[in-house]
């Protein structure tokens, strides 16, 4: 231990209580008075005590992992070659080894493989899960919940129910994405966005419409792609047969931007003085793309972190309400746009 | 179970032994004859049969994961943002998920994680490791093996260790690059490589140089870079500053080899036709490039499958000889070259 770690011995100190009253607190033992809690709570906090894992699983019996799971309808393995992912577990990783803990990586596409998660975590194998989600109608929040696991989600659920989750405000999002092109002159703007069973995707969608509505462009045209480059090449040559004159395009993630920017290049349109260009992510291709792309950044890294540091808190303190973390978009102005 | 699924009763049928000493083959018991282990392993190959993970846990005591660890000098959790990374968790998943097994995600780049390693390795809480390493003289090999851990490494080991380990061909790849830049036509040919504490890095240099020398071209200007856009950049730019006359340029993976192009179309050069661009790995990047690049193939999710499948081999079949699967590169022709 470093000189100076806070110890259990400080929390009891400065709550004035015994040892064995903050260790029953931090192990979540129900039977401790609520003002005590909140007592022994507020010295944790004042001191900035974290329980030393290894040493308690001895006694509570933990796993020292938790599920890190990828769920949605199919796509399988490949996800984890999509940027998005890559920095979803680099945040992970990155709070979690501070802590001693370890993600187990698993993927939820079908009725057997959500079974599996959910009985990996009903036998102890992982503590606890963090779930991102691909699909609005993903059944995984409900069954998890239902089996009584700790779970925190990446993005809110399909269905209201009580479960914390991170999540950015994608509207807002949209919105920034609508104000940059008519800042820059667009007067004949389309979008594509991603799939529309996905959330974020219908929510960035609306910001974008309804700013671009109130900036006076009641019509936007609008391609659904599918979050892959190749679906942003084809939605681009879409909108420039279907609409020839378009001058400004949003595209709702980074890959499919690239896709549009690599389709008006090949058409021989300059970019942005013919066609502007706006991602969404501020992920590795935003950067790799030339010109590089004017973007909406989605501090992914920051969320997943968060949302791992949700789920070590309900699993030091159960029983609490559920949380919701709402991160703010940015505008991030390079090449494109 | 589905009908015509093959059990452990067929196996001991056809070895003409009883259940118990198929089971204490499969469980890797020790005290079995060698001849009869041999005939059980030939009765299991007969029928394909795989043993029931779930069920064999309850007996064997197994995590059911493995530890899929990330090691090398430092970096952190960006690696997972590397598109070669997420090929390997790809792979890696695709194979262990068919076997309900689940990777465990860990990085290895300090003393202090090391050993945290090899201690949630030797307490069980995964059966055993699956090692991608980014540095030759990395410890955590040795570690590993001294502490009577399985694992399997993705490259060989930096000192010669009886470990299993899949590796590519890399000096193949190198020879393919040269071939392929001389018989477009290049005569001034350069290369940008990998770090050069790296085996992979030295031996792709090694080979390509080699092929240069065997072609008639003894000299080949070198720039060292770190596998990263960035670091492509700053070595084309050098390249083209003290070698000006350059036509042809090897960059030891696509990343590099992307930035390299960026810095040619900044100076107005024409790709192929002023200067000819041959990448490494056909990863994603590569597809997304302008012009897409010309590449040597490494088929990563393959070798990461195989490198669980050696791992859960020896699980099965404790006191094997390591093996090792050298897979063959292959030349990709795209538009750089």
């Amino acid at each position: 231990m470093t000189k100076g770690t806070p110890t259990l011995e400080d929390v009891a100190r400065i709550a004035g209580v015994s040892r064995a009253t903050v260790s029953r607190v931090v192990n979540g033992t129900r039977n401790v008075d609520p003002e005590i809690q909140q007592m022994v709570r507020s010295a944790i906090e004042q001191t900035g005590y974290t329980p030393n894992r290894a040493a308690r699983s001895l006694v509570t019996r933990r796993a020292g992992t938790v599920a890190l799971v990828i769920s949605g309808a199919g796509g399988g393995s490949d996800v984890f070659v999509d940027p998005f992912f890559g920095r979803v577990t680099a945040g992970v990783v990155d709070f979690l080894r501070t802590r001693g803990v370890h993600p187990v990586l698993m993927l939820a596409d079908s009725d057997h493989s959500r079974a599996e998660v959910v009985q990996f975590l009903r036998q102890g194998s992982a503590d606890g899960a963090l779930l991102v989600t691909t699909h609005a109608a993903d059944p995984l929040p409900a069954k998890l919940l239902e089996a009584g696991v700790h779970a925190v989600l990446y993005a809110r659920p399909g269905t209201p129910m009580p479960v914390s989750y991170v999540d950015l405000d994608h509207q807002a999002g949209g919105r920034l994405a609508a104000a940059r092109l008519v800042e820059i002159g667009c007067t004949h703007v389309a979008a594509i966005s991603g799939p529309l069973n996905v959330f974020a995707s219908q929510d960035r969608l609306n910001g974008f419409r309804e700013a671009m509505a109130r900036n006076g462009f009641p019509y936007v045209p609008i391609v659904e792609g599918g979050f892959t480059a190749a679906s942003g090449e084809a939605a681009m040559t879409r909108l420039l047969t279907e609409y020839p004159e378009v001058d400004g395009v949003f595209a709702a993630n980074d890959l499919m931007a690239q896709g549009a920017v690599d389709v008006l290049l090949e058409h021989k349109l300059r970019i942005p003085q013919d066609v502007a260009v706006v991602g969404f992510d501020d992920s590795a291709p935003a950067l790799l793309s030339r010109p590089p792309l004017t973007t909406i950044r989605q501090p992914v890294e920051a969320m997943a972190a968060k949302m791992a540091e949700l789920l070590l808190a309900s699993l030091d303190f159960p029983g609490q309400r559920p949380k919701s973390i709402i991160f703010e978009p940015e505008l991030v102005i390079r090449g494109s746009a």
